[in-house]
């Protein structure tokens, strides 16, 4: 199981001011936490609490469908195309990047045991796009288009170019190289795979986009690219049983989420993801979309203006002691920051004993992974020494198994932290505005009357 | 030029609580900006001051020496390896993926016009430097390695591991495949640089790495995969002239600094630099270094403990509005959002007329620029809406004359920033002591003490 340390948020080593006595916030707070963590559980099948993605580790059938149609279309694709965006493309891109093969575009077939490449689009540069179009031969390429309700404007303009080319490919039986993920029954991209007649996958029910990854919208492009997702999702069960502990001195994601939630109210309402490795570096990326979107709420359940969310900011260690730590240790007492550690990567890579006459000697003989752990344990005691707060998730390796643990832990504690804010975790009413908008520049009948409002809006 | 426009500041825009009268502030400001400005650009040249990188747009020798280089290795690489951490790599990441083609390193020769593939090590993962090993054939392969000092742990010690691997190549005179960039006098690098008698370029003395960009640092490798340095320099002079006028109402690097200054007494102290276009992401990372490394002081120039400093945060658009835009909208009003807009794309994307009897027929006859741009305004205006402050820098075209003034823009903005907080802009202190526990732990003569201690602190 994947480890989670808390001691340097705990007064006796950072200190009263701004430090917390974690032992005994965890015991005045246990009776809360185990309602919430409790009341989470068993509506975890109830429809409309938008909490099916913890019932998402137990789907076997869906294992079996995918592992399937991955075997049926092997060795005869060259490129993996995933056209989505927010959560339909950053979990898909935090564990490809962690569990495939470094530099895996860039790898020739045998490296790649004659796996396809993997591209996301979840951007609409028409640089980046046309880009794209010029390096991938269409015919040779298996577009995956994720959208549950098909009227993601981004995503869907994407795609209608690319069947478009598809179409136009000579002899290429374009419905082959597109797979459809999106809602069983309603929206345009059923209507349209439907019509088409596309292979399609499931985005279930209540299920928000962020709360995906362990959906067909992940597993299926993992699958795709030889990511076993049967280990993600043991890994996922395994942790959904250490979750359902109501103890919080027993429950991992209570803490963390108990933490975050006393260091907010404490004026430190920045939340700090930083991996000590570059292959996690984008599950920062997809952390931010959870925590950001989950949180930041203008109201409570209760109706009361409350404007409140703590920022979830992106680091990488080593890489930002160069960048950002000199502002954590310096600047505002106003983050926590969320190391996460290996405690065993795949290599291990010795620094030969070269220039032995000049003052880097002293690392001849050493190995990366010593300096990978030295510079983490010196940035955290440093942090200590000036009263930063900071927790530790250790994974034992990055491998499927505890990427699936470690996802699944941060979902679990984005929840709970929703419950102890006392918001609404699952909806996103601060991106309709402008969606409406957007609709309205672009045209969309029934958006009239905004486009004028709006267009005076932007002349004003 | 580029553009800078803070109208969504205004209280005319997002009213009297989180907005500032603009006209009023700069008028009131005028001296002291007036002030700050004549005294950043009268010291450019005085030693100790470091403000030698606003002088680094006027080295035409450089430039010469640089191509001169550049030439005599064309069509010998196929590959060009930059080692290097913090300033040493964003400035280079930064330019390169805003400036070569998109999926550079996935083009085929031709595409690339037979110049080389880039990759930087700016990290220390034992299976990110073994992943890259694998896929880069050395002996095709230019080594741009780059420290001022040459103590840099983490640039060293990949550098260590390189040397080596190409000193065992067989038939591979190492040294040709090696160009260093560090001190021109001192150093551990610039000692193996002689020693070895390695082609070098210098980082000049009084500029701090992250204001390097525009020295060999970046120039260097930006020349030797294509791009026109020249060009760059051309944009940086031009700018550092528009930025000279003491007057803030014509000076748009003053207008940021003061504007992210009120913002911040005002209780908005995150930066949010949110480019919509994918070629300029990175863009962002160098503006978190260069502004939270700068601006984030425990102490001001006199001496009081101030622990300031805004945390600057990176987003994309349109990508961000499907995770983080949810909290910028209602979440805490602490925020001030930079958009980064590109007026021309180089490419313009239509989207083709298919589904029309579906929802999303409006899509079709459009372009992707124009739903780009159509999310941007649409999301500003939201932003306002919500009174969220926010400011635009618009590019005409992402190229080198543009991406040279944006960049020294910031730098400028940074300058002038530090000076309204009073803080010494161009020291680091608060990563010193990391930088002591790190060597301690790689147990580095003269740190045995230091050891001790830490370790009881590690284990405590």
């Amino acid at each position: 199981m994947l480890e989670f340390n808390w001691k340097n948020v705990d007064e006796a080593v950072i200190g009263k001011e701004h430090g917390i006595n974690v032992k005994k916030e965890f015991e005045s707070y246990k009776g809360k936490v185990a309602d919430i963590v409790s009341d989470i559980y068993s509506n975890k099948s109830t429809a409309g609490k938008w909490l099916a993605w913890m019932n998402l580790g137990y789907n076997e059938d869906l294992i079996k469908e995918i592992n399937e149609y991955a075997q049926s279309v092997k060795g005869k694709f060259d490129n993996l195309l995933v056209l989505g965006i927010g959560g339909s493309a950053l979990g898909g891109i935090a564990v490809t990047e962690a569990l495939l093969k470094p530099y895996w575009n860039v790898l020739n077939n045998d490296q790649r045991n004659n796996m396809p490449r993997i591209f996301f689009v979840d951007n609409i540069d028409p640089d980046q796009i046309q880009g794209l179009l010029d390096v991938l031969d269409l015919k040779k390429t298996l577009v995956n288009v994720i959208t549950k309700s098909g009227s993601t404007a981004e995503t869907m303009s994407a795609f209608m170019i690319i069947k478009e080319m598809l179409e136009k490919e000579p002899g290429a039986d374009y419905k082959n190289n597109i797979v459809a993920t999106t809602d069983i029954h309603k929206g345009i991209l059923r209507q349209i795979a439907d019509e088409e007649d596309l292979k399609s996958f499931i985005v279930p029910d209540d299920v928000g986009g962020r709360f995906s990854v362990f959906s067909a919208v992940g597993l299926l492009p993992f699958a795709l690219v030889g990511i076993d997702i049967a280990e993600i999702l043991k890994g996922v069960r395994d942790m959904d049983k250490a979750l359902s502990n109501t103890d919080i001195n027993n429950n991992i994601a209570a803490q963390n989420a108990l933490i975050h939630y006393l260091m907010d109210e404490n004026g430190k309402n920045l939340s700090v993801m930083m991996p000590y490795s570059s292959r996690l570096r984008f599950v920062s990326d997809w952390y931010v979309q959870l925590w950001a979107e989950s949180l930041g709420k203008d109201k409570d359940l209760d109706g009361n203006d409350v404007n409140i969310g703590p920022t979830p900011i992106k680091a990488l260690g080593a890489t930002d002691q160069h960048s950002q730590i000199q502002l954590y240790n310096e600047g505002p007492n106003d983050k926590l920051i969320n190391f996460i550690r290996v405690k065993e990567f795949d290599n291990t890579l010795e620094i030969p004993k070269v220039f032995q006459n000049t003052g880097i000697s002293y690392l001849g003989g050493k190995t990366i992974n010593d300096l990978n752990n030295a510079e983490a344990e010196s940035t955290k005691v440093a942090l200590n020494d000036y009263k930063r707060p900071n927790v530790t998730i250790t994974l034992p390796k990055v491998n499927e198994y505890y990427l699936g643990q470690i996802l699944y832990m941060l979902e679990v504690q984005t929840a709970i932290a929703g419950a102890l804010y006392n918001i609404d975790t699952f909806n996103q009413p601060g991106v309709e505005q402008a969606k409406n908008y957007t609709y309205a520049l672009m045209d969309r009948e029934g958006y009239e009357e905004s486009a004028k409002t709006l267009k005076q809006k932007i002349n004003a």
